[in-house]
């Protein structure tokens, strides 16, 4: 008997629905704008309801096992509130879990959605079988989710995996988490983007034309993403020395340039580190691209339950 | 019926061994020159043989559960072989393990040193009873110990915890791991040594000196002593962001000189670090000092595996 489970990534464009039958394959996608809902919690919460009871309205309900879904902040996915949305206003301590259970009758897990891109590529993408990995996310946030001992290391308060925020230098920019040198304010999409403007001389130039270009054989675009490559490795360096992990899974947005990336990430990593950790670590592009955090949420809704 | 272990800490000066009661009290001790034993392998193997026997020569055999042991270097500690020290000549995949337990006739475990003060802190020290812990050891080696989801995190191969060894900048000195600006490089016990040296205009400086200097309040002392200390918390945000404990210990040789050190590590911690996980964590000094790698080889023993 095939059981299906739900899948939602709740973004800051986008709200991504998956009905995902136990295998992982995905046989029914919805999608929401984000920002038509974001005005109020309710609203929101009712969205999700509405777009769950459409997506499984041609299976029957007792097949569905339940519903995972993964946000953008400070989640206590143990018990199921969400703390913090630092994007979405009035989202303070929000019983979610509990909520969404009550109008749905089955059960509901909800994450961060690092960890449940993390738990799809480790469980489905291009972890699978490892027990110690890394899964770097580069969009306009950058995180990290830590699979080690075989599980999802989620640290003290739910807020592990930060690596976005871990300082490249001891001195550098001010970031937007109140630190300094931070390593998403070299390789964030918000400071990517600023650097091209700068050195395009285009104020709207978007992170995909400079890929375009590159692609075109600009020198200046080629080594535009070289230097982020740079940036990238020096932040790898410490995390798997540190760390030991046998995998590293480089996703998010700015992976799409994997390409003018991998070859300096992996070569910094190789010369840079220690012996044994070098050695032993693979860095790899993510599998899933964006279906990950909704695969992830299968697999949250799958295993049951969060430690 | 009171049951012992036997804990040794094999060090780079000395190798220290100590007769440990269940509830983890030293009740004898003794101490090797390491120096004198470390020409050859099979010398130091014999001199601990020896010690042992000496030091258990008061209690049943029947009565000994066993025995720990910490080296520094790549330990793999779930089959006990010595992968490589990095400062005794002649230790490459040695399985000590087997080699000791055929002559003792008793169960023995072995470990990185760090892992097995992290191990002492944790169970009896300054971490009892804490889930997601960092203990970081200064000294000539700068290294750290991670218990996370209440568990020692060891790494896919072992070499887990390498602080040390994490860049504080992305450009610096040359490190002798091969890498460049890690954070041993600022605040091992060479650097620090060679900093007073220039700072005092006296080739053969102490660190002990230094921290005397301070206590006799001469300012330059003070300063340098908070310089290092800027130092460790810069390092420490990365850790704090990335990992979310709820506890770092600090210890090692350098951690004598905690009054001048501790309130501007945390200081740093607590303004640069990200608001959650600066609230969750507490600094503290290590509670057992030099006991805690014996401490430590004894709750290995008693742990009897190593996942």
């Amino acid at each position: 008997m095939t059981k299906y489970s739900v899948g939602i990534d709740v973004g800051g464009t986008n709200v991504k629905f998956g009905l995902i039958e136990n295998a992982g394959r995905i046989i029914a996608r919805r999608t929401l704008s984000t920002k038509n809902y974001a005005s109020s919690r309710k609203k929101l919460i009712n969205a999700l309801i509405n777009s769950i009871e459409l997506l499984i309205k041609d299976v029957k309900k007792s097949q569905v096992c339940g519903v995972g879904i993964g946000l953008p902040g400070l989640i206590n996915s143990k018990v199921g509130v969400v703390n913090f949305l630092p994007n979405v206003p009035g989202w303070r301590n929000v019983p979610l879990k509990r909520i969404m259970q009550d109008e749905l009758k089955m059960p509901v897990c909800i994450d961060n959605d690092v960890n449940l891109i993390t738990l799809g590529e480790w469980k489905f993408g291009a972890g699978k079988t490892y027990k110690n990995l890394v899964c770097m996310t580069l969009g306009t946030g950058v995180g990290s989710g830590l699979v080690l001992n075989n599980r999802i290391y989620r640290g003290e308060g739910f807020a592990a995996g930060e690596l976005g925020h871990v300082p490249l230098n001891e001195k550098g920019l001010k970031c937007s988490c109140g630190g300094e040198a931070c390593f998403e304010t070299y390789v964030g999409n918000r400071a990517l983007t600023a650097k091209a403007a700068k050195l395009f001389k285009l104020k709207n130039i978007r992170l995909e034309e400079v890929y375009e270009l590159a692609e075109m054989g600009n020198v200046r675009a080629v080594q535009f993403w070289q230097e982020a490559a740079v940036h990238i490795g020096n932040a790898l360096v410490g995390l798997v020395n540190l760390l030991n992990p046998r995998l590293i899974i480089i996703g998010g947005g700015v992976s799409n340039n994997y390409k003018y990336l991998g070859q300096t990430i992996s070569k910094i990593v190789s010369t840079r580190c220690m012996n044994v950790q070098a050695k032993m670590v693979k860095i790899v592009r993510s599998k899933l691209g964006d279906d990950a955090g909704i695969i992830g949420a299968h697999v949250l809704v799958k295993e049951g339950k969060v430690e």
